[in-house]
């Protein structure tokens, strides 16, 4: 099972996929980060976001996607922004006919890390670890990873999405 | 000028294509709603608002598009699907080459009502009479024809877009 995980935020979109196989183990096939720059209008920061995992999707054929629920930030308008980044990756994820599952935030860390109030740093940490990479990835594209890693145990445990795997969203 | 004015919301999506004349008046070349049922997961419903605000464009073919500013939700998980929707629609909109304007809420309730707190019937109210329309819009659809005339409005008044007439998004 092929898994397209993100972490979507405006100017830093994470993105990974990640292969679970049937003897348990898990690769990562790519990773990333989608970056806007600061000086690039919100309307084409979102276009960007879509484009490039729709060019994703369309190299990597995921079997299906997953996204980190989100529980807090700073600010009314922070959740606006984040709240449409995450918009313009579910539109690249159900156009390509993907099921999206989504995940807590404690819970990725707990699955990846063990303890659901892990640092940032340590699910990078982690995430070279457990997937054998050459160095530390990009701390969103960890976080990308994480997710992934979260959904294909899931799967694994459950097998089948939805409830205890993850919210299908 | 041809303006694509929206309104986001996950369930009902207002839209309006407003158009404005040199001789100072305004018409109303469509409007409505992009419903998306209760039992559609929110991925569906976000390729479903970019899908349909797409279409209009191709048919409408609008120079720009306006939006309206997110001032207040009753919650944090409100504000991030309502987010996701703006995403949806500024995805919609960035992909077709439109430029992208935001207005407050109370300037356009100002601009139609001439009251910065005046409530959603007044506005369908105002625009069935501004637009000479047949009946009440819907009120998600009136929101939109009103964002609308707001930029065709301070388009006449400032000469450009930007400082003064909209934020550029």
């Amino acid at each position: 099972m092929r898994v397209l995980a993100v972490d979507p935020a405006l100017r830093s979109t994470g993105f990974a996929v990640v292969e679970g196989d049937p003897a348990g183990s898990c690769r990562a096939v790519t990773f990333g980060v989608v970056h806007n720059p600061a000086s690039r209008e919100q309307s084409r920061c979102l276009a960007q976001i879509r484009t490039a995992l729709a060019a994703l999707i369309q190299e990597f054929q995921p079997d299906c996607a997953a996204v980190e629920g989100v529980i807090y930030v700073q600010s009314f308008r922070t959740a606006i922004t984040l709240g449409a980044a995450r918009g313009a990756a579910l539109v690249a994820m159900a156009e390509a006919g993907l099921e999206v599952f989504e995940y807590a935030p404690r819970r990725v860390k707990q699955a990846v890390v063990g303890r659901g109030g892990a640092a940032k740093e340590q699910v990078a940490f982690m995430m070279r670890a457990l997937l054998r990479l050459e160095a530390a990835p990009d701390p969103d594209a960890a976080d990308a990873l994480a997710i992934g890693m979260t959904h294909v145990q899931a799967m694994r445990r459950t097998g089948q999405p939805g409830g205890a795997a993850g919210k299908r969203v």
